[in-house]
């Protein structure tokens, strides 16, 4: 199958686009620290910027699939199909830190060919295309575009930082392994969600390994890891796919990958 | 003692100033995951910055203290002491987070009376000053310049967002108690370091609790979260001081101190 990139890519930024429009004016707005119901702003930016990317795709791509956390499933028999998450690390999102993301998927037959991670406060974004070398607008009120993301060399797991969002994700972990890779790491750093893979591909960061994500979670992620020269699998090794075990691992040096299975697989 | 205030905070900002311009250039510099030397970006990044901050202050006041983290202490007996720590939160610096500060206080014979926590990167900065009311200044590209900071109400612990940097932090901790405070909540966020404690300036934080702290990791934050209506104190609720057992407790609503504490003393 070969893809329109060109065409795909249009649609992933535009997205991307409106979503950020969307989410942008809920970031740090005041809320109560008692407020339970469905209508706080994370909530609301969350299911208004999926709505608005469902009606970009709806007209660009009425054949496409689309999945949502929010709103489910449309064209299920679909050969390409769009993965959205469009507030990835919502505890993030809630305490005003600008460490959550939007992301963007597109999968063909399963194989994510295309993701986006976007942050819309600092004007971050990776592009990450099937094949080809990942992209990164650095934001942060520079006027530079597009430019090469590459993870970095690391030579050991010893030498490596290791990232995680939360030590409660791990208290879902199929085993307890967390502690192995840690005594093998040089550094922990919590925090991040999306964001974390995201300077993964920047060579900031050398291994993350998190659990209990579903594949809105990690889809968009793939792209972007692989086309900066990393590899992402579950703690297994194995290909990530929907329905997993809901582990996952990335590597910035893929030569590191088994070394960092070894400890994960218990 | 009636403080010039309009001088000192000139002064403070100025301090900001130079910090961040020596800062930034190093922020998501290449870095070798196995790089042990003393001349890695970020120990250049923080001893410059601390160097510039020393200058600037010895032209301004050359009568003040001034401490550092690197370069130790100068003017012991002066009453208004400079308290400097140009990144507070290497982890965070090092793997590229937005989310490291500059930190610097001004105490008056050992009391806070001004805090600045600027973040470099992003362009947000908070300013506390003994008597007034905190202002922030939102940075992310935004014209806008300086606003209030208020901490927001919390009407109970269950339903506070607690924050702390690390796991690897409450390992040094003086009781096994963070479980106890962590099942009170509503809910746990990690990282951040002092960008946290600004958060909870603007409200969208409830509860800090952390341990191993420096008076360089916490002078600046009393004047910013006091300002915005919070209270910081030890985990006993007792006033901060330089050489005590390094636990710091921030809370946003000050009725919430004692429900803390008590979850905190064991």
């Amino acid at each position: 199958m070969a893809h329109d990139f060109d065409v795909l890519t249009g649609t992933a930024l535009a997205l991307a686009d409106v979503a950020g429009t969307v989410i942008r004016p809920y970031f740090r707005a005041p809320i109560g620290s008692d407020d339970k119901s469905d209508a706080s702003p994370v909530t609301v930016a969350d299911r208004t910027a999926e709505r608005v990317m469902w009606a970009v795709l709806v007209e660009r791509h009425p054949e496409h699939g689309i999945l949502g956390e929010e709103f489910g499933l449309e064209n299920e028999g679909a050969g390409y199909r769009w993965t959205l998450d469009p507030i990835d690390g919502t505890r993030a999102f809630i305490t005003g830190r600008p460490t959550f993301g939007t992301l963007i998927a597109l999968t063909y037959d399963g194989e994510p060919v295309l993701g986006v991670i976007d942050q819309p406060v600092t004007g971050e974004r990776w592009l990450g295309v099937k094949g080809r070398p990942t992209v990164f607008r650095p934001g942060f009120g520079s006027a530079a575009g597009w430019q090469p993301a590459a993870t970095r060399r690391c030579s050991a797991l010893a030498g490596a930082d290791l990232s995680c969002t939360s030590v409660e994700m791990l208290e879902d972990a199929p085993r307890d392994v967390w502690g192995k890779l840690k005594a093998s790491v040089k550094r922990v750093s919590w925090g991040g969600d999306c964001y974390a893979y995201g300077l993964l591909a920047l060579g900031q960061i050398d291994v993350i390994a998190e659990c209990a994500m579903k594949v809105w979670d990690w889809a968009a992620l793939v792209p972007v890891v692989e086309g900066a020269g990393g590899r992402m699998t579950d703690w297994n090794g194995d290909a990530l796919r929907a329905g997993g075990d809901g582990t996952v691992l990335a590597v910035g040096d893929a030569a590191r990958l088994n070394d960092a299975v070894a400890c994960l697989r218990g």
